[in-house]
């Protein structure tokens, strides 16, 4: 598996998919950064007026809730029905999703529209898939073990790939699921991590060959990023110098770094 | 007193205070990692359908005009009046007050609506004050000194805490005044430092015990900040690499060096 | 000419030219740090009721279109406007005109606003001066000698100092033009450097005697950051780190080094 998952990282670097990001005020300069750190092409069209015409000339779409407000949602659904129409792949991320109404009521309507992947944190994925999780909005209080089975049947329930992330993360598409435990505490030191590993999982969705793939793209973009996040964990150990690591990492990791460090193991079905 | 202000930030640690920012669009990352660095939790919610919801979860909200628009300043109408009906301390940066006519006269406005702290530069300070000073807009051309007898004027009208920042600071409820002497010109070299520490000092009000600390609070929060720019000014001589450092030490400023750092001195009441 | 390229970087420094930016949400922390790094005064003052009273305070206005939606247009407008009227320069940079509708009749419409200086790469300028690109919207894909006799056109057309930037930057006012040949490809993985170039180039006219300057200023500008960028990939392979020492170098470069590392011809004129 180790061979196949870094293949969709030099696939990113040899055909650059443009991925347009419907983000949150915060990471809108970071998630371009590990875009381009990767070898991705990102672009914020952020207008109503321009979002759908641009979300079928990208090769993937990356939805962030993070600082929704009513202009942003409506920007948000011409481009998922336009990414929709154009067969181009689509993420969410539906950050704080759970305590705040306007957004979870959203998030819920978003998930009839097909999205590809699914990728939050504990809490998130435990409101989005229905249950009721204790989180105060933008970080977990949950861990990740504790969303397993709500992530399954979130994928079930979507046919989407969902990703639950944390200190180990949980990438299922409803039948296989598989458990990784990269990354480092440094991680969440900085703000945005999260949010860029979304559009992340959208330019290596981006250059899947198909839906079939998407299961596949996802554990491999979480992969990338985790060990990414590990190894620049061996070079700085504040977050002011981690987050430069962090995307040099990104832009350096090669097949060797990434097969030496990754730890995965198959989940049995639930 | 130096064992006392260095408590605030290991409650900080400790309690990793959620911090709602109502900011400008210069300054989110920025401001969301020196919260991240100094082990706060920082949130961003703008739209006005959740800023109220939200600012009634956090520990402290912080309110920063420099990019105020119509929007954002109803936005901000509703966190104000939800953290006030919480018993919620919250946190006023009037930037570029005095100039522009429409924050101004919104900035004025939100004085009755009780901040625990103001902080600001010498020129914000003097216009919120009453007074006509001469700045351009962001940048104070005012020394804070010209700004001291305005700020103990504004403390006593609001009863709110005020800090007036610049070479030297000035953190004054009206009564107490205390200068402080700490920092570096590499502070002003990148954007962002002074919003990020209104952001601060919300999240060290946001740990005290009730408003009587509100004063202390907010001195930690701008000796902490400045000790830490002072220290990343001997790791860093240019900008960009300085930005870095003082996210560094931001994270990592123990009680020892913070006492061997400080400069202090206690004001006569005007 | 070199001595005289170099002045306007001193200029900047002694003056500290207030430079008023209306750009794209991803690049405003970066953009106001490359200008506090070169020593001048950034300010973004976005909402339409402030943008006009700004504009007429600074001394030179930066257009972005990136992230352009109705709101902002019109704080664009009213802040062109004022510019105008109080005679101070503005600078354009049309991201993505060519395949986004909204945008590029906006751009069109601007065009006779008389800005001092257009900065956009190859697709851009060739979509401004009408004819068809190949863009995909933020990156273009047409080289920059492509669009040099566009550029020339346009440049004619319009009466402002046209620059198409790439791996060779052509600015011309129609009948001088210089080809530049300095920079890094590690500026392109860095988001900003381009939108972060236009404000540079807004503060080197902001600070130059009059319009007679401005295709000197702006010929200055490049120069001067892709110098700085071309020495800064010396001190970092990886963009994390490229990111940094860019900055560093941005503050600090000094006569001698730009003369020593400038590679500019002349070209004939068309």
């Amino acid at each position: 598996m180790h061979a196949d998952l870094h293949s969709f990282a030099t696939r990113v670097r040899e055909h650059a998919p443009l991925v347009h990001c419907l983000t949150n005020l915060v990471v809108t300069n970071f998630t371009a950064n590990v875009l381009l750190a990767i070898g991705a092409a990102p672009a914020m069209v952020v207008a109503r007026e321009e979002a759908g015409e641009f979300a079928a000339i990208a090769n993937a779409l990356s939805v962030n809730l993070g600082t929704l407000d009513v202009p942003q949602s409506k920007a948000i659904r011409v481009a998922v029905d336009a990414a929709n129409a154009a067969g181009k792949p689509w993420v969410l991320d539906p950050v704080a999703v759970g305590p705040l109404a306007f957004r979870t009521e959203f998030a819920l309507d978003l998930l009839d529209s097909k999205p590809a992947v699914i990728r939050g944190n504990a809490s998130e994925i435990i409101s989005l898939s229905g249950g009721t999780a204790s989180g105060r909005g933008v970080d977990s209080t949950a861990a990740t073990d504790a969303a397993l089975d709500a992530a399954q049947i979130l994928a079930l329930k979507t046919q989407a790939t969902v990703a639950v992330t944390g200190a180990t993360d949980y990438i299922t598409d409803g039948r296989r699921t598989v458990a990784l435990s990269n990354g480092s505490p440094l991680m969440t030191r900085v703000t945005g991590v999260g949010c860029a590993l979304s559009a992340t999982v959208a330019a290596f969705v981006g250059v899947a060959s198909g839906p079939e793939e998407h299961w596949m793209a996802t554990v491999a973009a979480v992969a990338y990023s985790t060990i990414a996040g590990e190894l620049a964990a061996r070079d700085a150990a504040l977050p002011g110098s981690f987050a430069v690591a962090y995307l040099d990492r990104l832009a350096s990791l090669d097949a060797g770094a990434f097969a030496a460090t990754l730890v995965a193991r198959d989940i049995a079905a639930a």
